[in-house]
């Protein structure tokens, strides 16, 4: 089988003919791509049944499962995406900044792809075909490692998208999947610096904390989310009950869903009972601190894991505070940098709130679930990113383009 | 001694004292850091004095220890530098973009400061100013590890600044100076993710290694140079020769500096040894492939070696090759992506040659050497970037600063 190695210097040899396309070049590939989706439909679900027949027998829960199905409908959502794509402006080639200095210099600050990107992630096959779309997109080649759980329907999927680069002088090999999914090649693969630019984990918190660790390729940290909605005393009522119930509840499983409810304890004590009443309705199990537990019999005890665990189910951490400071510094300590909301009618408090939580996304009387590329109107998400460097929250098309500064003389010496 | 993670956390402790600052504060402490500096220069160059008979007895080169000695001109510079600074608009506040969502939503993607930037980082004295001057400025605390031989120039230099803070609301404690120089706190260092946003090491080749290999703290790339000038064979000669000359011998010593010249074949049968006679007047020593020996005896055989070292130094590779094409592969082989250049008159060449070399900064007749924060226009520089996240090239103010999305909601919730 070919090593991470192998491919990943097959797609810098061809990302050339991928970086230098033109907007037509490369849309006419996508425009092939979709079209080649819904032709090969059935060879993909085949291959997919293989992936899903192996997870059962391996006892993977109802919910990874549906994670890792395709169907005719889901395989037609990828295409649609994918003509959607096409539709959003190609942000290569553009000029950020021109400076002319007093010495004639022309400093033109250009928008250019990395160059080759490396994706590290977990079973939806989905995000094979957004990975691949995105990267011709933005002009850039790609190489996946997907898990072993996918191996079927991703080696597919990468068949099914290469063939739309025919008539394209786009070169096929600018799309390269790790076929060999050990550990020991994944970390072959994080520390390939000479041929990928930069490297995209997307998956759970143990996934990200080993490419973190193990990589020495730069790497974009996304997605672990242990999201707050914080309730201040002047919030209203059923504006913050609709807020912890849509970001608990509207679906658990993502990133941006909510894990812990502070509330202010005078808000607490007027409110808490009825909004455990709504939460309760929708199946929710509850945790909470002294402050939370008195005021209502149904919130058992939490522990101190409890403040730091992404639950991703219906179960919600609820904890009492004192004020809005107890709350901004609860999320400063136990936060992942995600999203974080605070619910109150007072312009200062959430200032403050704004000001001084360490996030990507800080809300005001929203909820957390909108921190998605496609909710901001980006058009398209390569994962959300929780760290500093180059890109912060939802990435859509710009985070995966650098720059690059062109600098015209005429001759121009250093004095 | 404080160890390094007790220091972060001193600084992270502060870090919002200066990260909501504003600008007026920020500057005014800018000012007495200016005035303090040339108040105690002369304590300055005492511990100086300690730091360079300390390098004298351990056998310092005459290079290093030029680079280590603080002079009364070297601190009054310093505090020009900062007065310049406090002229620079404050980056932090801003808005980046502002999105409004159909559901009513606005998104404002804020500039603000990363909170904690680690810095580690060899001989010069001068970086620690340029480092914390640049850090308030952008509202970022600061963690210093400097190099082991300046650490009585760095304590005084940081006990200095400190008194700058003495009439302001943002803390001092938001300068820390690791004084344990060992490399085991070091590498304790580059781990302390959780009260150190970002790490940028300045220094050789080395350091830069060690910091890559062993962080867990994102870290910004900066500064190896393997630099190379193409002179391509519709070149203007006396262009040519002045940018070559120029970008080897203005200063030998920096990273923006010239190590390798590519001659395109029919321009160095012309004017090889011309250009040979210029650079041994500046007391170049030569080294090159066949094709370059056999122009002129004055060049020696190079090896494999040559093509890959940053020799910052009056020494030169010269490699003559068939055309462009392999001018650009033998640079996306050797080249370290800092700063390449071309001299041609076609403007077809130039194209290509900034279309496919893979640089932070590419150049058109002009000399390498105005890769710099200053020559760009930037007011200040934090150190230049060699790879692709966050920021590429000279890094001013902008570099040091994040971006942060604030959703301003009136109760939507997610369908």
């Amino acid at each position: 089988m070919a090593t991470a190695k192998l491919i990943s210097q097959k797609a810098k040899a061809h990302a050339p003919s991928l970086s230098q396309a033109t907007t037509a070049e490369k849309n006419n590939v996508l425009q092939a791509m979709a079209q080649q989706l819904k032709a090969d439909a059935d060879v993909l679900l085949q291959a997919n049944q293989l992936d899903i027949a192996n997870a059962k027998k391996n006892g993977l829960s109802d919910h990874l499962i549906d994670r890792l199905l395709l169907t005719k409908a889901r395989i037609d959502a990828m295409a649609t995406a994918i003509d959607h794509l096409i539709e959003l402006p190609d942000p290569i080639g553009a000029v950020k900044e021109e400076i002319k200095r007093p010495n004639g210099l022309v400093i033109k600050e250009m928008v250019v792809p990395f160059g080759v990107v490396g994706m590290i992630y977990e079973a939806r096959p989905n995000v094979t075909v957004d990975a691949c779309t995105l990267a011709v997109k933005t002009g850039n080649a790609v190489v996946l490692r997907g898990s072993a759980s996918a191996l079927h329907s991703n080696k597919a999927i990468v068949r099914t998208l290469k063939k739309a680069f025919k008539n394209s002088p786009i070169h096929p090999d600018v799309i390269q999947l790790l076929e060999d999914t050990s550990k020991e090649e994944a970390a072959n693969m994080m520390q390939l610096k000479s041929t990928i630019d930069v490297l995209i984990p997307r998956g759970g918190a143990n996934l990200i904390q080993t490419v973190l660790q193990e990589a020495t390729i730069p790497v974009i940290e996304t997605g672990v989310g242990n999201c707050h909605v914080y309730v201040a005393s002047s919030a209203d009522p059923d504006m913050a009950f609709d807020i912890v119930v849509n970001a608990k509840t509207q679906r658990p499983s993502v990133c941006n869903a909510c894990e812990t409810l502070l509330v202010e304890q005078s808000f607490a004590k007027a409110h808490l009972p009825a909004l455990v009443e709504r939460l309760s309705a929708k199946g929710v199990s509850l945790v909470g601190n002294k402050g939370a537990c008195t005021l209502d019999p149904r919130i058992a005890q939490a522990n101190e894991d409890d403040w730091s665990t992404e639950y991703l189910d219906l179960r919600l951490a609820i904890r009492v505070v004192a004020d809005t400071n107890e709350a901004i510094a609860h999320i400063n300590q136990y936060g992942t940098k995600h999203s974080e909301a605070i619910i109150t009618e007072s312009l200062a408090e959430r200032d403050t709130f704004f000001a001084t939580v360490d996030a990507a996304c800080v809300y005001h009387n929203a909820s957390t679930r909108f921190t998605d590329g496609f909710e901001f109107g980006f058009g398209a998400e390569i994962g959300i990113s929780t760290q500093k460097l180059h890109a912060r929250g939802p990435m859509g098309l710009k985070a995966l383009t650098t720059s690059k500064y062109g600098i015209y003389g005429e001759g121009q010496v250093k004095e």
